[in-house]
């Protein structure tokens, strides 16, 4: 089973070269499951239903979020009808919505987590370790092909939670960064790993936003807005191939894509 | 001018991995100039004098530290004699050391800073952009050729300072994270950019650290020791080529190399 | 010569029980300058022109900020036409406003100072021991009378910087904790200190807001919004008496007082 | 039921005003249940099972901990043996010792609870308001009075844990920020509830340690080691009033006593 996954979708920007490129993508790599990370799809700050439901259109099978999962107030009440976009996994008991899914693909039954780190954050999730853990037994009776989106801040929180699931799921994919990582391997146990996919949005930027605004925001301290920076995308994802009997990563891959500026579609 | 940018070494292993391969990728790239992070070079945490001349032995020019540059005490006082030794620049007045250095070359001079960020670290440097401004205004008398190593840990930091430098410095190397991002690129106005570099350690680790007692600490949260990992190292650089006559950097490539397990002289 | 100081004001309810009480304690003890942390008088977050100037014209003679001070967006432009409306004095260069005021008083010329510490905040002011202590140099050419507003949360931090003044100025007064502290007392310098002066804002509340909002809050984790209490109010102040020749303080007070549930000014 | 409540114990200097203090508070207040936080009683940084001792041979009945419980690496192996020494109940499962104490005093039966925040700290507790509401209503099966030391240093953290008890305990009385705080107060539903107990430590200090070290820390932002103060000591403590039968607090008076400077047996 092929597993493509895409880093933090920024913005119009992140979007549009999403839809461009995911089709192609999808084929040539013969995917069977795509999993978009949406937190920053609405404009740069969280998710509205009608952005779920356009990334979904495009054929994401599921949309995983991260610190940035409420941002917008009409998520809290839309996320429980939608099962196929995830808020983490190890927020408080009673938090709407779901952090895992269950996904019937060509290639056999595949399962996503969304999981949130603990180290750097202003707000307080629940021991990632732990609740992963019972969920990750919970979810291999329905199936042994996991893939776990892990939204950290933290290299070295990262790195252990990939070696804690090591051999118990099929992958961990890191967030929230906005940059690509080049560690991405197989671990002892068969677990394919990467500390941080990257995004998808605006080269040309602070992590997906207005250079210029970013920079006065770390200059004058003083509360600047940011705005999604304009010009071409970039587009990271990972493409890992697992044994659908075993669950266990045969390959992972990166994959990173420049927008050509005089590329027609780059209207925004 | 061809510059040889080591990450983070980490303990002996990684010592010894980079005094292996120093002579080669120096012969191999051309390097005129060779910078290392040395701040967990100790045993993971710090630096030593024994362990700084070490390095400088090897051959490399200009040794870097970070947040963990005071991690051994004997450091404070011996740092003053030792200008090829660089702790960050943006702490208070009065801190002992050097915060930069300048360096006659083969392909003629070239200024190497230490610098710190200040996002998610429990201590307090000085504003990295205004601090660096002025010393690169400075170094700017003596030679174009600048090369700023940006110990941080949030990508929008190591950006914005990325682009604030753009044009003004060859380089901004990040470091810190110990894992390598797949980012590196000439910013618009000619500056050689990544956001980290990598560490120099071991392989099979948290950040260079022993898998399980790292797992330990983040299951346990108690102030469970870390030991350097064991086993094959890796080893993390960039190197950047740089018009020695105008400073703008024509080339960043990435370099990372996996020592195998088998390899004689891994007898850590 | 003394000097009532007023902790941060949270909203209409602050602003009310201040309005009225404001007067009688001035006269009771004889106050010659009038202070008033105002980072949350309007609604809570922030201070707006209009609530400014109703402060001043209850008499307050200066406004000191904080943490809160740029929450209305319109305060940027206003604080350069306001010389006694302070924000913290070591934001980075350039920041609009005064960080510090000289108020001729029936007793003399008084400074007052409004500093920020750096222990536990996600923004950056700069060094507040260097900066306040060339501010302080500068004011002792004016006036020996100097009373600082350290806005932090450390305890820590707040005493070494009393104690780092201790003997240069007439007082250093705590606030952001909302919480009054029963450490009031004169260094052996003979500077007044007290780690936090506390709050004017609703009794029955977390911190000024209101409980239902701020528990769920944290039982969330959830941006859950956050109002200011309704119900009767505290008001903290200390009054200090300082001898205006030499600048040294020769007592300083604690004041709290609770409003009573039937007063008929308590309409908000 | 009289309860007797010691902040944080710093050093020897804390013992020994502590052990001077302790008969006389106790029989001056009736006191039937003696609590102190020891977490900084050895040296100024954690506890040893010696130190643990002295305390509980002076009559103290239950000791404390916090953030400081592991810094003696001897206490988590001692911990198991002795249950009237308490580390944070929301620790991760499988930690050593006991959160809570169940105690049977001359008044009846009554129970201790230590709890520890989560804001500001760089490690990770579970959540405290769910952890501490099954604990207790377990204890309520065997007693309506339990006092909960709430360990933290964000005073809406603690405020909105007073609240969120308010009713179910006797008592919720914070420490960790070694300042007392002059918001001792009964809440509506009968909890006495204050945000800081402060600190049985040296008078003239830094929160408990050298000032000259504590400034010299923040002034070159280095490791700089930090002693106990020297000189005369503060006691700080409340009384709480409890009726045995419901559990409802009566009263809760804050002590704050000073050492005299010539007392004969300040020997430190
Ligand atoms: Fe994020
Ligand atoms: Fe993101
Ligand atoms: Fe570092
Ligand atoms: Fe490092
Ligand atoms: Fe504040
Ligand atoms: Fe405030
Ligand atoms: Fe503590
Ligand atoms: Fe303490």
């Amino acid at each position: 089973m092929n597993i493509l996954f895409f880093g933090d979708v920024v913005g119009k920007a992140g979007r549009q070269f999403l839809a461009r490129r995911l089709g192609p993508l999808r084929r040539e790599h013969g995917a069977d499951l795509v999993v978009v990370n949406g937190e920053n799809a609405a404009a740069g700050a969280g998710i509205t239903p009608a952005v779920t439901q356009e990334l979904l259109r495009l054929g994401v099978d599921v949309v995983t979020l991260g610190n940035h999962a409420w941002d917008r107030r009409d998520i809290q009440t839309y996320i429980d009808s939608e099962p196929r976009l995830l808020r983490p996994l190890n927020l408080p008991a009673g938090t709407p919505g779901f952090g895992s899914a269950v996904v019937n693909t060509a290639a056999g039954r595949a399962a996503v987590v969304c999981l949130h780190g603990r180290v750097f954050f202003p707000f307080h999730p629940d021991d990632p370790f732990r609740v992963v853990q019972s969920e990750v037994e919970r979810l291999r009776e329905i199936t042994p092909v996991i893939v776990v989106d892990f939204h950290g801040e933290a290299t070295s929180e990262k790195a252990a939670l990939g070696y804690f699931l090591d051999g118990k799921v099929s992958a961990v994919v890191g967030t929230h960064t906005h940059v690509q990582t080049a560690d991405e391997r197989i671990l002892p146990g068969g677990t394919a790993y990467i500390t941080d996919v990257g995004m998808c949005g605006p080269q040309h930027s602070v992590i997906g936003m207005d250079v210029e605004q970013a920079l006065q925001r770390f200059l004058t301290q003083l509360p600047v807005r940011l705005e999604v920076a304009r010009g071409p995308a970039v587009l990271s994802a990972v493409v890992i191939t697992v044994d659908p009997g075993t669950g266990k990563a045969l390959g992972i891959r990166r994959i990173l894509e420049h927008e050509q500026p005089d590329d027609p579609d780059n209207s925004d």
